[in-house]
């Protein structure tokens, strides 16, 4: 991968993502898609900034029936957005109470709401409502011919399907997550605070070429961890640890999201066995995971090799999701999501299970579905428990 | 400070706020507050995780009029919050987007619409609603019974004051960001491409002790910069650039949120000159901090010093807010917010002003509200325009 690779994305690729919008705005019939979330903003505009950290104002992007799309922003991001394809950028002084773009939404949207039009909101699953819910109410309430639907299917459609820029950024932030995990025998070592390898292994990440590391959680006892979301405490790491890191770096705004697992010192039989049938899962889901294949068969391809241990699968809930803009995005590889499978969907595989008393483990790996199957862009684990000595 | 500081609040503390919540709800009638965001979550149960990172899955905790809050929550985070004060934890198999929590949530309120009760739900400025609108909109349907109010004041008002142990985390956030800006001139240099300057300030946030760096933007351009919440690109620092760096680190889950300005190689006259106006302006804001002394004051304190050089202030809309689980939180220094300072308040100072051709300037400090008056706890900027050379 080259130094070299560029932020960002050409104009073209916006305009091409703003047009399939637009026809698939057309066949049900929506007059517009009013847009409040990072990566939907971002999508359609390039508009990236970490200013979203801050809660204090909303950000408006409306895809209109046709042309480009329109910002409706405070005006500290003006500067940023006229460095986008987008053109008409509408902006006041924010934060204000009173006011925080709703009559500059009202005046854009007056005459849609005149023809009784429909704009699209997204409602759906795996979305939020980025701006003050009272806002929205008034908003809404303002304009009594304006009907809102649900266009969370056809931004979920547009952004499961990655283009190949979208995939350069992917493979490299992989490679990065790659290249940080084989360093981590040499960060971690018996005796350390779990909170040290944290930052010892956040360092690397940065070396290794990440913007940032939003996301890294983890776990270290006895035999193996009890949960896979927690901060790291100041426990120090025991010979017979079972460790877990898993995380979701960032460059140039796309995430890679897969964990390692590491016995300290020794492994014991358990870990070993958990380990060898998580790493079979994973096998069969990269076996799965061909264009034209359900989530929904290559979760049923994963749970068949995790049921030799444990029928529940561990509790959190799926074996793996899709991949971009957020650590977590559709589909869901679970029973219930029918979502086939495309080209250039990016995907992550994670099977986990319950084992012992109480004790889980999780794999994890990032792929691309291509023609001929999945392109595994996370480094393959190692097939047996590596143990850090 | 030691490095013996606690993580995490005493049960104590938790029962505190939810006894000051529980009689400011009883003195407007509200049966309860069903929370759904991060820091309101975090801050009634200490449930805190980096997996919030994750869109897929809602969070709720309500709280009742009497006795502990009630988490409604995915499975995946059940052993975590089991960790908390809280004892009754509902949990259900997430993501399940035809009842993410919505079933629990309808049985928990049931007995509450019967009663035609009054819930809060935050709904007000700088708020969101993170869960799907349309699961909101068809719980909301699903209890008629039930009036749902605003309860952002009274969130507000809690968290806008804090805490000794929060003032002890936000402390150690706030020096060890003084330590990392300290180090600045030996790490950023001529000649070095911006996004590593970004990528060396985040390594040495790390070393000097931060969890995180959630936030960092910046600018650097020659005479000065032109936006302020850019990511960096690859341009390298020149001499006669304006560089600032703006960062909002983390030590458990608490944030600081400042800058510092430097000249590379040499200053210009009129770079100078702004930062004098801008320093002067922040130590007018420090004497005005003041408990009984309302935010407008603060900001017209701030503005009468811009005004030498600029009525416009800079567009960034204020000149400062509140600090704490948040990178801003409430209030704002505007001339229309007139919530007045009370001791344990702990905000940011963030004068600004446009100057030259279209280049602007933006300096930030943060402090305590003590009843003697504001007690800074960034390390307090150079008094003229560093130059690294």
């Amino acid at each position: 991968m080259s130094d070299a690779l560029i932020r960002g994305f050409t104009d073209t690729e916006f305009a091409a993502r703003t047009e399939k919008a637009q026809a698939r705005m057309a066949e049900t019939g929506m007059a517009g898609m009013l847009l409040l979330t990072e990566a939907e903003v971002r999508y359609f505009s390039g508009f990236h900034t970490l200013f979203w950290q801050s809660p204090t104002r909303p950000w408006f992007l409306f895809v209109p029936a046709e042309g480009k799309p329109i910002a409706v922003i405070p005006e500290i991001g003006a500067a940023l957005m006229r460095q986008t394809w987008i053109e008409d950028i509408r902006t006041w002084s924010a934060p204000a109470p009173e006011d925080d773009g709703i009559s500059l939404l009202t005046e854009l949207l007056t005459p849609l709401a005149a023809k009784g039009a429909t704009i699209g909101v997204m409602k759906g699953h795996e979305t939020a409502l980025r701006m003050p819910l009272g806002d929205y109410e008034r908003l809404v309430a303002g304009l009594p011919g304006l009907s809102i639907a649900d266009c969370t299917g056809i931004v979920r459609g547009l952004r499961m399907v990655k283009s190949e820029a979208e995939i350069e950024k992917l493979h490299r932030i992989c490679a990065i997550g790659s290249h940080t995990f084989a360093e981590v025998p040499s960060l971690a070592h018996e005796g350390q605070a779990f909170e040290d390898t944290f930052r010892a292994f956040r360092r690397e990440a940065l070396l290794q070429g990440a913007d940032d590391v939003p996301y890294l959680v983890g776990g270290a006892d006895q035999g193996g961890y009890h949960d896979v979301i927690s901060p790291p405490s100041r426990r120090p790491l025991q010979r017979g640890d079972i460790m877990m890191l898993d995380t979701g770096m960032t460059w140039d705004g796309y995430f890679c999201d897969f964990d390692r697992n590491w016995a300290i010192g020794s492994a014991d039989d358990a870990s070993r066995q958990a380990y060898d049938v998580l790493w079979r899962a994973t096998e069969a889901g990269i076996a799965a995971a061909n264009p034209g294949t359900t989530c929904a068969e290559l979760f049923h391809a994963m749970q068949s090799v995790i049921a030799e241990l444990d029928d529940a699968g561990g509790d959190v809930g799926r074996l793996g999701h899709g991949l971009g803009m957020q650590l977590t995005e559709w589909p869901s590889h679970v029973s219930w999501d029918h979502t086939v499978m495309e080209e250039g969907m990016v995907l992550t595989l994670e099977p986990s299970l319950s084992y012992g008393d109480g004790r889980i483990m999780v794999h994890e790996e990032n792929l691309v579905v291509r023609s001929d199957g999945a392109e595994l862009i996370s480094h393959r684990a190692a097939p047996e428990l590596p143990v850090i000595s």
